[in-house]
């Protein structure tokens, strides 16, 4: 054919790697924000180390030189398979000889969507400014509340899920906590400050190994986490969460427990799993259909111990690579190789020069877990200044403790609702 | 007295310098936002050059080592001069021996307050994101509609008033939208995008000699940008603009044409001037109540000319230091000397290698006058971390012509709300 058209639906790690490995085909990228985000360091967003420009690029930008790439900034709402066209909320329909379907996932909430707005989660740069700005306020309103109640709940912050990002939040709060807002809100007292972190299961980062998860517990201990195993939650208000048997009061509660893939899958008409994700062949193909493919955490792909992939960042982009591989060469469905997954190891950063890393049977915690971390992560920045920007505000902050991001753009709504407290005079 | 209560309302340029001027009393600095903006800069913000926290600083952070400091993030609603206190929106009233009045300004549409949704100025930095925002949306949505009829307006941005916020943002923005939006948007003919400067005077820059005026509309000229004389708006639509005899379809107007002071002074009950500044006398109180000061665009005082001294950063910053040595001093009414602004000089910068300074008799443009700005600025700018951030985000603009800070958080709600543009297949 003259010309393929691929469309590619989503621009995070899998739909930016299969974009940059296409450089033939005549390339259309959907994505409803306008930028890539770098998700592993999200949450450093959400805790003020870093600015949302440090970590996010245009997506343009990233295609400048590479002229096969358009770029939409839009929602996509059905893909028809039969049409062989993908439908978008503001522009017209894109047909497409090849698709691959890489919309990410957004939180789960076991069938409880109405605990979202109390219990917001950390998906996008969005989640985290939306996230920061709860945060910081919480602080601002404590302290002017100083000499009345309900201020221990505020400063109560409740992460639920044990997972790395879960720890990495508990971990980057309560150093926030203790060595940056501790200086700057002296009248608050700052043994009012919990932060705990609610596990249903028996320990955190249930993916490394057990001893890893033991000095991962410890380290978050003695930075103050408290830290709640088998407690599933049952029940998110707006004051507080319950958590086993036990009723958190909080008016601070973050998700992290869990993914639910992008309800656009639904329109695939393909078999899901119970989390939503697209059951996909080993090549990720959707069945009977052997061009579109489904990568990322909105495919439940079976790894080579037939348990299903985890939603990290490494699968997405040797999927993305993987499949790209597929349409360059044109790969008859019958000729292709199953995709197999290359396990790097894994790290998760719990706070200053603390880190856990495990590969395969190495196991690094400590200081050398933290710096490898940290040259992992800015390794893989797109670009030099991004690189050159996190390190300088990674070095700042670890010599000051004056992370770089603490503003608070909107006074919540409900701050200008709810009545004015006493107005007793002095 | 045991410990002077000052409070000071506004944590800007003013109230900013007179705290830190008061190293003894009992201070209580309250400002709406957590945050100092350096508003100098505030259209780099609005252009994605800088990030939000390069140019802003934690009001905490500032004071933590000045102990005498509290900081309170809230909004004052009344100011009762026979109680002495200030009563706040979600606090305790304050009490205060003096009180300095720093609320700064908001934008003024000249009777028209329904012009502000249309046509947002400049002032905070929720301003500045919204702003940002919503001239990358344009360029996105521009794109997306490529074969539709309206792109024209959507790519028409217009700036109303030509002084130093107006001319800035003019030549920022054409910056902007040749050498960085014109790669990365390669389906839009860039020669729809149109940046029009609109001023009711006979020319740009009036607080500058009119050679420099001069200088400065012939560079913007060159980089493409229309200037619009003697065109006083007359009308403001959501879809376009009425300036001078012509209409202007635009859906991105920018207001820069003028200010009106906070309405908190309002409930100061002391004589006002048309721009609902406080004429303050010699020494910045207001009448028959000398421990009162009002300060930088609040405050209508006069200078050596007789005129009203400008709404510009150095006034406040001296008025910040003046007000603070009278109270450190305890100085009485009968023996103050009068406020007097030491004229520094006046800077404005067009673009790359592109500004007009003016010292006096003594007046420098082009790559001199804008290595001044730079220098200037950087020097002006509080910490060694946003001196060392601004000058490499400088430098990477400089050299690549991509700016950090292009991220869109939040699609318009309108939108989603908006009819669906046809569905005609390709």
């Amino acid at each position: 054919m003259a010309s393929t058209r691929v469309v590619i639906i989503g621009g995070g790690f899998g739909g930016l790697t299969a974009a940059r490995s296409l450089r033939q085909a005549d390339i259309t990228l959907i994505d409803r924000t306008n930028h890539h985000v770098f998700q592993p360091l999200l949450y450093q967003v959400a805790t003020t180390a870093l600015s949302p420009g440090d970590i996010a690029w245009p997506l343009r930008t990233l295609f400048r030189s590479q002229r096969n790439v358009r770029v939409i900034m839009d929602d996509v709402i059905s893909i028809e398979r039969a049409a062989r066209i993908v439908r978008l909320q503001n522009s017209s329909p894109i047909a497409f000889d090849r698709l691959i379907v890489a919309p990410g996932s957004r939180h789960a909430y076991f069938g409880h969507d109405e605990w979202e707005s109390s219990a917001p989660g950390l998906k996008t740069m969005t989640d985290a400014v939306q996230l920061r700005e709860k945060m910081l306020f919480a602080f601002e309103d404590a302290e002017r509340r100083r000499t009345l109640t309900g201020v221990q709940s505020q400063l109560t912050f409740v992460i639920v899920g044990g997972g790395p990002t879960g720890v990495e939040l508990a971990g980057a709060l309560a150093e926030l906590g203790r060595k940056t807002m501790g200086p700057d809100f002296p009248s608050l007292r700052l043994e009012s400050l919990s932060i705990i972190l609610v596990e249903a299961g028996p320990r955190i980062l249930p993916g490394f190994d057990a001893e890893l998860s033991a000095t991962a517990a410890a380290a978050l201990t003695r930075m103050g986490v408290i830290i709640k195993l088998r407690s599933p939650v049952s029940a998110v208000h707006a004051d507080g969460v319950r958590a086993g048997q036990e009723w958190i009061p909080s008016t601070n509660i973050i998700w992290a427990a869990g993914n639910r893939a992008s309800p656009l899958l639904n329109t695939l008409s393909a078999p899901q799993d119970s989390f939503g994700r697209i059951k996909v062949r080993p090549d990720l193909t959707i069945p009977e259909d052997p061009w579109i493919f489904v990568i990322g955490d909105a495919a439940h792909c079976l790894g080579q111990d037939e348990m299903p992939l985890p939603g990290i960042a490494p699968v997405a982009i040797q999927q993305g690579r993987y499949v790209a591989d597929l349409i360059v060469q044109n790969v008859a469905p019958d000729q292709r190789p199953r995709f197999v997954y290359a396990d790097r190891g894994m790290l998760a950063t719990i706070g200053r020069a603390q880190a856990v890393a495990q590969f395969g049977s190495i196991h690094v915690s400590g200081l050398v877990a933290w710096l490898l971390w940290c040259i992992v992560h800015i390794f893989f920045l797109i670009s030099f200044r991004s690189r050159f920007r996190v390190m300088s505000e990674w070095t700042w902050y670890y010599l000051t403790f004056k992370p770089g991001a603490r503003l608070i753009l909107e006074q919540p709504a409900t701050t200008h609702n709810s009545p004015s407290t006493d107005h007793t005079p002095l």
